[in-house]
C-alpha cells in the first residue's frame, strides 16, 4: 500500500527546482539512486510499521519512552544507510547535496511512516540552529552525531502557559560560572522529546536569563543533552531531564508527544546557542525550516491516502456501467475525488519542492530567492497542510463505509494529517505572518514581483483572473489597518496559495504535453493540471470577498454573544 | 460544555418552519415547554455520557453487545420521559405533533451525545416503514413498542459486497407456509444492531424471495425482531439473529456498529413489510427520513463543537491587544473562524429544518412542499453533513495543541463527524441523486421552482448572482449527458445547498434586524447572517466551473495512471 513517488519526484526536482541550476553534484544519475534507493529502504523498512504505530505506539514509564516493536531496528537502518546525511554540512560528515534533495527523501520516509519520519525533521532544526549560530566547539561536538542521525534533535518552546505567544514563556536558565547554564522549568508538546532510538538526545530550549527584558526579546536558545558528554564527546552522566508524560493524542501515534521538566533537581546544565537574548533569531532559524517541513507532511500524508484511495477504488467492484459491474474508480464522481486527490498532492508538492529551491538558491546567494522563501514559508507551511487535510478526507470518502473502519488504514491518515495546521505555528500564524512581517516588512515587493512573474507565465484565463485578484487584494491589504488585515489573512493565504499552485501546476501541464516519457505518468500529469487550472483555481476567486471584509462585522457582536 | 440551543432552535421553529402553520397543537407554550424540557433532560442525562460512550464504548461477546456504563439508565429516563413520542402517531401512542417540533428534540438529545441519539434516528425509521407498509396487525404489535422507544428498530440494507449498490444484495427469504419467511444472510454497518438498552429489537431487513428478479426490483422488506412476539405481544424466544461482531471504528463508538448474521441455524423468522418485491418502496420510506436525520447529525455535531470552542476561545488567554493580555477570542482569525463556526451552523440548521417543516406540509397534502422535501434531501443529508465536518475541524483548529489531545473533546467530534457524509448514502450518491432522480423527474420544475421563490427574495447582489448561476446550471445539466451530469453533480449539489442556505440566512437576517428579543441573540443571527451572504455564499460561486465542466477530463486518462 506504498509507493516512493519517484517519476513525480524526479520530474517535479527537474522541472519546479531545476535542481541541475543548483547543484553540480546533484547529476541525474546520482538523483536516480538516491530517490529510488531512498524508495526502497522507505517501503522495506518504515511502511511496514506505520500501522504498528498507530496501534501500539510508544509508551511511557518512570525511565522514558519505549517506541513500538521494530522502531529501533528501523531507525538504526536509516542511520547506517545514511539517508539522514544527504543535506547536512559535508564539513560535519554530510554529503551537502541541495537541501531540495534532501526533502524528497524526507516525503518519501514520512509518507512510508509519517510519525517515525517527524525524528528526522527535528533534527534538522537542531542541525540548522548550530550550524548557523553554534561555536566551533558545539559545532565539532554535536554537528556530526546529529548529521548522520545517531542522535535526534528537539526543539523546545511551547509552555502550559505559552502556546502561540512564545514571549510569554517563562523557563529559566542561571549561570552556573562556567560558561555553563541551570534550565529550570516544564515544555509540553515536546515531539519525540525522549525514545530509545539513539543513545543520546540534542534538547533546543527556549529560556529566559536573569533580568532579561518580558516578550520574545528576553529570550535565549539553549542546547541540553539528554546526556551530558565526556571529555572525548561521548554521552556520560544523564542531565537532569525528565518526561513527566507523554499526550494521548489523535493521531501521530508512532511520534511521542512530550511533557519534559527541565531541573526537578536544580541540576540541568545547558550550554548557549548564540549570544544570550538571541534566542528569538535562533528559533526562527530552527522553526522556518521546520514550518517548510511540515508543509511537506502535508505533501506526505496527501500521497499515501492518495495511494490507498486509488488501490481500492480499482479492485472495489461496485455498481454497472454500460451493463457491467465495474471497480468504483469507473464511476463519476469517484474519478472527480481520485483526480481532485491527484491533483492537489502534486499541487501541495510542487508549493512545498518550489520553495525549498528558493531556500538552496537564497543559500547560493540569490537574494531574491532568499527573500521570496520568506514568503513562500507561510503558504506552503498553511497551505500544504490544509492540502494533506483535504485529500486525507477525500481517502476516507473514497473507501465508503470502509473508511470509517480503523483496520482499513484511511482513518489513521485522516487522524493524523489534523495536527499539521496546528504545530509550528497554526495556520492562522502563518496567515497572521504572511499578512504582517512578510507582506509589509518590504512594502509587499516580493508578493508583487513573484505575482507579476506568474502573471507573466499564466494562459488560462481564470489563473490570470486570479492572480490580478491577489494582486489587487495585495495593494489593498498594504494600505490596510492591522486588525482588517488579519481578519482577511487567512482568505488571502489560500488565494495567493492557489494562485502560485496554479501557476506551477498549469506549467508542468505545459511540460508534460511535450511528451517526453512515461505516457501513463505525462497523462496524469496532464489531467492533474487541467483539473488544478480549471476547477479549483476558480473555487479560489470565490475567497476574493473574504480576502477585502474589513474586520468590523467580526467585532460587531461581543464576545459573550458567541455562547448565546 | 452542553448547552441546548434552544432561543435558536424556537427562532427556526418561529422564522424558517413557520410551526404555527403545520400545527395548532404545537403553541408557543408547548414549544417552549418540549424545548425546554428535552434541554434540560439531555444536559442531566445524556450530556455527561457522551465522553464515556468514547472511551469506553459498547462491549461485545457471544451473548451480544453491553452499552457502556450508565446508558441503559439514561435510555430509560429518555422512554419515561417520553421524548421518543412527540413525532409518533398518536393512534400508536405518540403525541402526533409535527416532525418538525420532534427533530428539535432529536437535536439536542443528539449535541449532548450524537452516538447515543443513533438509537432514536433509527426506530423513526423503523416506525415510518410500520406505519406506511406495515398491516394493521403489525402497527397494532410493533408501533405502540417502537413509539415510546421501549424497543428500538434498526436498518439491515448493507452487505459485504453491497455498500451503495443495494441492488447487490445477496440475502435470502424462504416462506416457510404459514405466511412468515425464513430468512438467511450476513448484514453489515448495523447501528444499533445489538444492545442492551430493551427488551426487544426490530430489525428491518432488505432481502430477496425466491425467483425474484435481480437488482433493486427483486428485494422485499421484512420485520425481524430478536425476540419472537408470544400472541399477548410479548417478546419470546430468540430469533435466530446472531451479533458476529462489532467494528472497530475511528469515532461515533457510542453506537455499536454491528455485523448480523440471520438464519445460521435455519430459524431467523421474519415477516414481510408491504408486498413481496416492494423491498426498495419499504426502504427509501425508512432512508428518506434517515437521511434528513443525518443531515441533522450535521448539526448536532457543529452545534457541540461551536459550543467547546467558543468556551474555550473565551477562557483561554493568550497574546495582548491594546497592551493587555486578551482571551483569544479577541484575536481577528479566531474571531473570523468562531464566525463562520455560528454561521455553518445555523445554516445547516436553517436548511434541515426548512425541509423538516416541508415534510410535515407535505403529509398535510401540500403537493409542492411534498415535491420539495424530496428536492432538499440529498442536499440537507450532504451539505449538513459537510458543514458538519467543516465546523468540527474549525473546533479542532480555535483549540490549537490541546484539539489534537483526545482528553480536550474537540477531537471526538472531529472524529464522530466524519462518518455522517458516508452512511445512509454517501454524499456521491446524494449528489447522484439530486442530478439524476430529482432533477430529471420532473424536468427540473421543483429546483426551478424553490429557485426562483428565492430569486424573489434575495436582496444582496452575490446571493442574486449565485441563485442565478444555479438556474443556469440547472438548465445546463438537464441537457447533458448522464456521465456529465454526475461528473458535476457535487460542485452542484454544494452550489445550490449554499444559495438555499443563503436565501434562508437573509431571511433570518431581516427578521433579526426588526430587534424583537434577546439583543445578544439578535446581534449574532445578524453577524452570523451577514457573514454567511457576504463571504460564504461568493465562495459558492467559485464553483459554477466545476459544476458545468464535463466527464471528458475524468477519463482522459485509463485507471491504472491514478496509480502512477
Amino acid at each position: 500500500m506504498f509507493t516512493p513517488a519517484t517519476a513525480e519526484q524526479r520530474f517535479v526536482l527537474d522541472h519546479i527546482v531545476r535542481l541541475s541550476e543548483i547543484s553540480e553534484e546533484a547529476t541525474p544519475d546520482l538523483v536516480d539512486a538516491v530517490l529510488e534507493g531512498a524508495g526502497q529502504f522507505a517501503a522495506g523498512e518504515w511502511a511496514p510499521l506505520d500501522r504498528l504505530g498507530d496501534t501500539e505506539g510508544p509508551r511511557w514509564s518512570e525511565q522514558g519512552v519505549t517506541m513500538p516493536t521494530g522502531f529501533a531496528a528501523a531507525y538504526r537502518a536509516y542511520v547506517e544507510g545514511g539517508w539522514g546525511t544527504i543535506g547536512s554540512p559535508a564539513e560535519f560528515g554530510g554529503q551537502g547535496l541541495p537541501v531540495s534533495l534532501s526533502i524528497a527523501v524526507l516525503e518519501t520516509l514520512g509518507t512510508a511512516n509519517m510519525g517515525f519520519a517527524l525524528a528526522p525533521v527535528l533534527t534538522v532544526g537542531a542541525i540548522e540552529s548550530l550550524a548557523h549560530h553554534g561555536t566551533p566547539e558545539q559545532q565539532a561536538l554535536y554537528l556530526p552525531k546529529l548529521a548522520t542521525g545517531e542522535w535526534t534533535g528537539t526543539m523546545n518552546l511551547t509552555e502550559p502557559q505559552a502556546g502561540s505567544d512564545v514571549g510569554a514563556l517563562k523557563t529559566g536558565a542561571d549561570p552556573v560560572g562556567d560558561g555553563t547554564w541551570r534550565i529550570k522549568g516544564t515544555k509540553i508538546y515536546i515531539s519525540f522529546g525522549d525514545h530509545d532510538l539513539t543513545d543520546n538526545i540534542v534538547h533546543l530550549v527556549l529560556a529566559r536569563t536573569p533580568d532579561a527584558p518580558a516578550g520574545t526579546k528576553g529570550l535565549s536558545l539553549f542546547l541540553v543533552p539528554k546526556y551530558r558528554l565526556n571529555p572525548d564527546g561521548t554521552p556520560g552522566a544523564a542531565n537532569d531531564v525528565h518526561v513527566v508524560s507523554i499526550e494521548h493524542k489523535m493521531g501521530l501515534h508512532a511520534s511521542p508527544t512530550c511533557v519534559l521538566s527541565f531541573g526537578d533537581h536544580d541540576d540541568c546544565i545547558g550550554e548557549l546557542i548564540g549570544p544570550e537574548l538571541g534566542g528569538i533569531r535562533g528559533m526562527f532559524t530552527m522553526m522556518n525550516n521546520a514550518r517548510l517541513n511540515v508543509g511537506l507532511q502535508g505533501v506526505q500524508v496527501a500521497e499515501r491516502a492518495t495511494q490507498r484511495a486509488v488501490a481500492y477504488a480499482r479492485e472495489r467492484i461496485q455498481g454497472v456501467r454500460a451493463g457491467a459491474p465495474v471497480a468504483i474508480v469507473e464511476h463519476p464522481d469517484v474519478r472527480r475525488m481520485l483526480l481532485r486527490m491527484k491533483a492537489q498532492t502534486q499541487a501541495a508538492r510542487a508549493l512545498v519542492y518550489y520553495a525549498f529551491g528558493q531556500l538552496d538558491r537564497g543559500r547560493m546567494g540569490d537574494a531574491a530567492a532568499a527573500a521570496r522563501v520568506e514568503l513562500l514559508t507561510p503558504l506552503a507551511k498553511a497551505h500544504g497542510t490544509d492540502l494533506g487535510n483535504e485529500v486525507a478526507s477525500l481517502g476516507v470518502q473514497v473507501h465508503g463505509g470502509m473508511g470509517y473502519i480503523e483496520e482499513t488504514g484511511a482513518a489513521q491518515h485522516f487522524r493524523d494529517a489534523r495536527i499539521t495546521p496546528i504545530y509550528e505555528g497554526t495556520n492562522g500564524i502563518q496567515a497572521a505572518d504572511l499578512v504582517g512581517r512578510k507582506l509589509t516588512h518590504d512594502g509587499g515587493a516580493a508578493l508583487l514581483a513573484l505575482l507579476a512573474e506568474m502573471r507573466g507565465d499564466a494562459e488560462h484565463a481564470d489563473l490570470l483572473r486570479l492572480i490580478e485578484a491577489c494582486e489587487e487584494v495585495t495593494h489593498h491589504l498594504l494600505g490596510a489597518e492591522t486588525d482588517d488585515r488579519l481578519a482577511a489573512s487567512y482568505p488571502f493565504l489560500t488565494m495567493v496559495s492557489v494562485a502560485v499552485c496554479g501557476w506551477l501546476m498549469e506549467a508542468q501541464g505545459r511540460i508534460a504535453a511535450r511528451g517526453e516519457g512515461d505516457p501513463l505518468f505525462l497523462g496524469m500529469k496532464a489531467a492533474a493540471a487541467r483539473f488544478y487550472v480549471e476547477q479549483i483555481v476558480p473555487e479560489a476567486l470565490g475567497l476574493k470577498a473574504a480576502a477585502t471584509a474589513p474586520a468590523a462585522l467580526l467585532y460587531s457582536v461581543d464576545a459573550a454573544a458567541f455562547a448565546v
